[in-house]
């Protein structure tokens, strides 16, 4: 059996630094595009509500020291949260299943702005090999191994659907790709050495109704 | 100020939990459709990697019990996760900001086998208003009360241009709607009984790089 690897125990950065560090990015986005010259962890844990003490630590692991009661350059700021979270950067990926949700984010221009860059698009279903979407190009799962020969691209992303999902992975890995984002439900197996990223969309609808239905009951007690 | 919520210590089911019954579920509809009758939390175990002390307390949150040495029925099983992560539901909801990412959670045919049933989109630009993405009508954004009063839905998807992010909630909350599920990077505030649910996809890009770019590094090292 492979090992499982969901990433959690790596050192590195702490990810709930790296999961407060695009909220950091997004409010001085707004205050540059707004012309403030300098902002204070105070001022961005008062907008943001993370204590200031945290918001120094998490900052300390940038290339950037705040000044004296000025407090840190905005667009400096900007510029080091953008260069450290690699979103300057472009990173090739292919999408493997462009059903509904896959081609969505093939279409999701959005993406480029932080970072990521769709080159193909991979499939079993022979009515979409050969189509594109929205100018990618979408090819058979099969060539997968002979593509990647060829363009090294280092992303996967998988949206398959969930019975397919290993499957897909480790296609991907086979063919030399080091980190795969999973939007299916399911548990990717993998080696140690390939870093995956799981957005659980479907377990992100079940808190939402989880509690929605806990504050209804909520309610109704008092 | 409004009060900052982001459900994180709300008490109800703890999210660890919520976020690994989809894992089970996933596995266990695949057993379904093998004609597998019984599974024990050791097989779910050595599937998953959690451990099966862990699937046995997240499991008894549920309304079954295992026999011993058999295990659970699967298809029982199944019916209870389903039941009660509340995909068996249709839970109505709108998408504001229909852009990209937007339409493209429209199009998402695969959130109808999760309960969600997108009935509509808002928008401020004046030539997506009008239109429809997928035979969902998109209108303006300003007409969100007076459509809210009549169709009284409980969620709104927001996927706004991140600047736009605080305004669009405060517009939803302001209408009546009880649960934001933000796809956006910034962080909203909303009264305490508004539940927020973070699907942070561009913190996701982050952790994928900053964990490849650390892996390089490492292999380096060695």
């Amino acid at each position: 059996m492979n090992k499982v690897n969901n990433n959690e125990n790596r050192a590195i950065l702490p990810e709930p630094t790296i999961r407060r560090l695009p909220w950091y990015l997004s409010y001085v986005r707004m205050l540059d595009n707004m012309g403030v010259e300098y902002v204070s962890s105070t001022q961005i844990s008062n907008e943001l509500n993370v204590q200031s003490s945290q918001i120094a630590k998490d900052l300390s692991y940038l290339n950037i020291r705040g000044k004296t009661r000025i407090g840190y350059s905005v667009h400096r700021l900007l510029m080091e949260l953008e260069d450290f979270l690699g979103f300057n950067e472009q990173h090739d990926a292919v999408v493997i299943g462009t059903g509904s949700l896959g081609a969505a984010l093939m279409q999701d221009h959005g993406l480029e702005h932080y970072g990521l860059n769709i080159v193909a698009g991979f499939d079993v279903r022979g009515e979409v090999i050969g189509q594109s979407v929205d100018g990618v190009p979408v090819y058979d799962i099969s060539d997968l191994p002979s593509w990647q020969r060829e363009h090294g691209v280092s992303i996967a992303i998988l949206t398959v659907p969930v019975e397919r999902a290993q499957e897909a992975a480790d296609q991907a890995i086979a063919s030399g790709m080091t980190a795969l984002w999973n939007f299916t439900p399911y548990r990717i197996k993998a080696p140690e050495e390939v870093v995956i990223a799981n957005t659980s969309i479907y377990a992100h609808l079940a808190i939402i109704y989880n509690r929605m239905h806990n504050t209804i009951i909520d309610t109704k007690q008092q």
